[in-house]
C-alpha cells in the first residue's frame, strides 16, 4: 500500500529510521560494521581488549592542545573556552609489550593500489628513527579501507621511501606492502590483531 | 639623556625589551630561577634535553580533553569553542631509555615531613602495576618543593604504601622516601637529572 501525505506527496520514511535500520543489518556482520568504523576507533577497541586481556600496555595519546582560556562556572567541570591544536612531537600510540618499547602511527587511506608518504609527518619519521636508535620496536600500522585491510609494516621499511621522496616515487606500492609487511585482517575481538604481526616481525625467530 | 614624544609624553622602553632583560638577569642563576619552576616545566626542560642529547626519548602525554565544539573560521586555524578535562587512564610521562621501557607519575608536595599518598589517583596506581608485570621500568618523582629536591622511588616501594591507605597511614614519610629513594637535586642542565637515579636503581648491579 502506497501512502499519500493530504497534500498529494508520497510519505516517505524520516531518515533517522532508515539509519536505524542499516545499523542493525550492519551488526549482524561485524566484518561489514567494520568498514564504516575509522583506522583509530578499530585501534582504540584493539587496545582496550589487549588490556583487559593483559596482553599489553598501548595506548593512543592525547590530542595537544593549547589552551587559551578556561572557564570555572560555580557548581559545574571547569570548561575550555578556546584552545587551539598543536603539532604533535611523536607518533600517536606507544606502550609496552613482551618487555618492550612499542612505538607506532596509525595512517589510512582510500587509494587501490598504493599509499602516499606525504602521509608521514617529517617528525612522526624523526621520532620513529630515534626510538628504534634507542632499541625501541617502531612500525607503521597502514590501512587499505576499501578492502577493509590492514598491513603492519616494520619502520625500517619505510624510512629507505621516506628518504628517497624528494628525487623519486610518492607513494609505497601495495605490492611492496604485501612484501615487507604482515597482513592484518578486521576482526571483531580485537578488531585489528596486529600484535599478532608484532610476534611474527620481532618475537619469532623462524621468521628472521 | 630622557627621550621624549613630541606630545611631551616621556619615552617608555617597550615591554618586550623589558622582559628580555628580566630573563638576562635571572640566567645567570639558574638555582634560584628554578626555585619558582613547577615541576612539570622543570620536567619538560629535562627531557627536551634528553631528547637532544640524544640520551632518552620521553615525552609527557598531553592533558586529555574532550572535545565538544570546535569553529573552522576562514583562513585561520581551527578554534576549540567548548571541551572538557578527562580524567587521563595512565600516568602523564613515558618513553624508552637503554632499550626498556619506562613510565613515570610526578607529584610535588609543599609539605616539609611527608608526602599525602592521596596525592596518586587509583588509575596511576593501576596502570603502573601493569606496566611492572610487561616489563616496564616505573618509578614516581615525589618533589619537595620548599626544599627544591626531589627523589626518584621505584613504584615497588609505592604500592605496599598505597595498600595500606585505608588503614594505615596516610601519607609516606620524607625518612623512608630518603631511606629507599634516590635524591635528585635541581640543576641547570637537565633540571632534573632523574635518569642518573634511574641508572642507579635499574642498570648499576653494583647497588642491589
Amino acid at each position: 500500500m502506497v501512502l499519500n501525505y493530504p497534500n498529494g506527496k508520497k510519505f516517505q520514511k524520516p531518515l533517522e529510521s532508515h539509519g536505524t535500520r542499516i545499523k542493525k543489518a550492519r551488526s549482524t556482520d561485524s566484518t561489514f560494521s567494520n568498514r564504516g568504523m575509522t583506522l583509530e576507533k578499530l585501534l582504540n577497541e584493539s587496545n582496550t581488549f589487549y588490556l583487559t586481556h593483559n596482553r599489553a600496555i598501548i595506548h593512543k595519546k592525547p590530542t595537544p592542545l593549547q589552551i587559551v582560556q578556561v572557564d570555572y562556572p560555580k557548581r559545574s567541570a571547569a570548561v575550555v573556552k578556546e584552545a587551539y591544536f598543536k603539532q604533535p612531537s611523536t607518533t600517536d600510540y606507544n606502550g609496552v609489550y613482551r618487555g618492550k618499547y612499542i612505538d607506532f602511527e596509525a595512517k589510512e587511506t582510500t587509494n587501490k593500489t598504493s599509499f602516499p608518504i606525504k602521509n608521514f609527518h617529517p617528525h612522526q619519521i624523526a621520532h620513529m628513527r630515534q626510538c628504534v636508535e634507542h632499541g625501541g620496536i617502531c612500525f607503521v600500522i597502514i590501512r587499505f579501507s576499501l578492502y577493509n585491510v590492514q598491513y603492519v609494516l616494520s619502520v625500517e621499511h619505510v624510512f629507505p621511501w621516506w628518504d628517497q621522496l624528494e628525487s623519486g616515487r610518492k607513494s609505497i606500492p601495495l605490492t611492496v606492502i604485501e612484501r615487507d609487511g604482515i597482513k592484518v585482517e578486521t576482526g571483531a575481538y580485537p578488531a585489528i590483531d596486529y600484535l599478532k604481526a608484532v610476534d611474527e616481525l620481532y618475537f619469532n625467530s623462524d621468521t628472521f
